[in-house]
């Protein structure tokens, strides 16, 4: 008789977009008027073309494909080598930061890598998220068998959360007890916020203190204009020791439906075995890879490497240009409605707060109905995300625009 | 203090393949007329250029992201519905099979699908496994924790084992004891055995009997060309209710280096929580693939829906016919060399059974210092693999003929 995993039963009913899109289809579907008005600052998906320099590298390498001398079967599962090294060279290296190249592996999304990775770590480890959160590093854990049944508010037994609040910055400081291994995601989805220096020297002393592992998602790095701000965890003295880091190229080169991501695992980090041996992680994050993955779309690869051309460089600096100052435009507007808001400076995200007495989801269908706009309401993040809503800044300048005049006409 | 999974530590120290290519490098690096006559006949790589169809889509797809109306970002995970209607149509409901659009489940690989559909079944699942075996359904099986320790032939306990052996063609049949999953996979890899309609019917019934679940591989279904053999598990009565498939564009249109397959998880397919309740598994393969992936890159799906067209099949057929005719004329050469040979007539493999008392690493290595032609030693696969290897058909016509003319030289 086949058992299923009794886990994936404790998952709430519906991922935070599918009911997004219920909800506007069903107001859509009545009102065409507002159907043609609809402006979506929903999901964080890039609106943008690929830049020119990766539609070339990619029409290139199809045209390799195509040619019995130059055609490429199957590829390292860990990355091809240009690629892994362009990466090392161009994020880490030629900024001080000594990461080698084989420390590199090229995935086809940081959402399944930061999934993944729980693949190598083992199931005595207590886990400490932030408070709003990306829903991937709660739902895989809770798939993974890491935490109890959910209470009223969406939490998970077994699971540390930590607030993150107007009063941190939304950036949890270390908690008292001891965890083993922590989620941070700078710049933060969906909050917005960016991790200091200082905040980030001081998980990275925790880990160190505690043997713990932070599971560093940088995804959003090239959107950090504070020049204060870290870009990576490895500029914190000791990381190489206590971190892993996963980049993507989903919002920097809008690679969102191309897929192309990374993860460093330093050769330098270690966990313990059930009997207090510790032992590198590289190995174990190779051995996965090699075995259940294949690597990522030869084409798609040197369609990233085609981002760290000079050329390529200067194409996403556009991009990034494009939505920070969407951002700014939607940050004034959001300001000009009489809401408090956060982010928008180091992400393409604001988070904005609810009137008094709003929740998340009043205010996802009253700025849905009256101004024809899509945001995310706070609480698809987790309970500390109610009364608070997100607004993304992937879109057009003109729709960008045009929310920014709509908002201040909303009637709380 | 982190904890890392210490069930891959019970890992083999080496995957086959990098064990090969440390010994071709040995023998070559020493002896540059042998690297010049090298023939490579071992990984399973195909070698011919992709089909025109698929290079002309993947560059209108390209173009499509280069600009901002067509652009596409993320796309649905499962699949595009263009792909997973092009499949459930041709491949299943055009033969008279019953499989909606949305039990088509679009990914990366099949390799990949093998490893992850252990995410949704439970720890308790007593796991059957041909003997010899694709590494990766073993493997997969060590890391989630399913096995004891290695012995030293390399079997883990707590496996079931199903020897194939030229008594039962290399294909098992049903154990008398009951198990839970059973992995087949049809066309063979290493074997080149395709199961008849009458074994996979008993596997049908003894799975519907001890209500288990057959994990069908069926990667190598374009080179079935015996008339009676059967394409699908779905071929056979009952297997709707029993059985997932898994299908790859890897080795019919040659994406291994492109990277797509499919998997169909029927959702009439159930399977029991742990107290004994019976549940559909597509919601959780559903919810599996939404939370821990973001689909195939949209060039790559528009690629593999190339693959139906009318010039696209016709395409694909003329690959096939090139392997094949690879695999005859290879044949035909290991039987003037003497050799006792299976498979290469509904695989691209041909399973050769090494001379009295040579092993197979032993054969392997007379084989490449003798012939200049690298092969799969048979005991990579498993225990019952030993005193075979495998030769692949994935090359050009040129060298398959040489192959040919060099194996009846050697001396054993």
């Amino acid at each position: 008789m086949a058992y299923l995993n009794d886990h994936y039963l404790k998952l709430k009913a519906g991922y935070l977009f599918p009911e997004i899109g219920r909800r506007v289809k069903a107001f859509t579907d009545g009102n065409p008027e507002a159907a043609r008005r609809l402006i979506r600052c929903g999901i964080g998906d890039v609106t943008e073309p690929l830049p020119p320099a990766v539609i070339e590298a990619l029409h290139r390498a199809v045209d390799e494909m195509a040619q019995r001398g130059s055609f490429r079967g199957y590829g390292p599962e860990q990355g091809y080598e240009f690629l892994r090294a362009a990466i090392a060279r161009h994020d880490f290296r030629d900024k001080g930061l000594e990461i080698a190249d084989d420390e590199i592996f090229v995935s086809d999304g940081s959402k399944c890598d930061c999934g993944n990775i729980l693949d190598i770590l083992g199931p005595q480890n207590k886990i400490a998220i932030s408070d709003p959160v990306y829903p991937v590093y709660v739902d895989t854990n809770v798939m993974a068998g890491h935490t109890g049944a959910a209470d009223e508010t969406g939490a998970y037994a077994g699971l540390v959360y930590l607030p993150g609040t107007p009063a941190n910055g939304f950036i949890p400081d270390p908690p008292v007890e001891a965890v083993d291994l922590i989620y941070l995601c700078s710049p933060n989805n969906p909050t917005g916020a960016a991790a200091t220096r200082g905040q980030l020297s001081a998980w990275v002393d925790y880990a160190r203190k505690h043997r713990a592992i932070i599971l560093f998602d940088a995804a959003y790095e090239a959107y950090i204009s504070d020049p204060a701000i870290p870009h990576s965890i490895y500029e914190i003295p000791g990381a190489r020791e206590c971190a892993i880091e996963f980049r993507s190229f989903s919002k920097n080169g809008g690679f969102t439906g191309l897929r192309c991501a990374f993860t460093v695992v330093p050769k330098s980090l270690l966990a313990s075995t059930a009997d207090g041996k510790f032992t590198p992680l590289h190995p174990l994050w190779h051995r996965r890879m090699s075995t259940k993955f294949n690597g990522v779309s030869y084409p798609v690869q040197r369609g990233a490497e085609a981002l760290y051309s000079t050329e390529g460089q200067k194409q996403v600096r556009q991009l990034i240009d494009h939505y920070l100052g969407n951002a700014k435009v939607l940050l004034a507007g959001a300001k000009a409605a009489g809401l408090t808001v956060y982010g928008g400076v180091n992400a393409p995200y604001l988070w904005a707060q609810t009137p008094q007495g709003v929740t998340s989801w009043v205010a996802f269908d009253k700025i849905l109905h009256q101004a024809n706009v899509v945001i995310t309401p706070g609480s698809g993040f987790g309970s500390k995300g109610e009364g608070y809503f997100r607004i993304s800044a992937f879109n057009s300048r003109a729709n960008a625009e045009e929310v920014a005049r709509r908002l201040p006409a909303l009637r709380w």
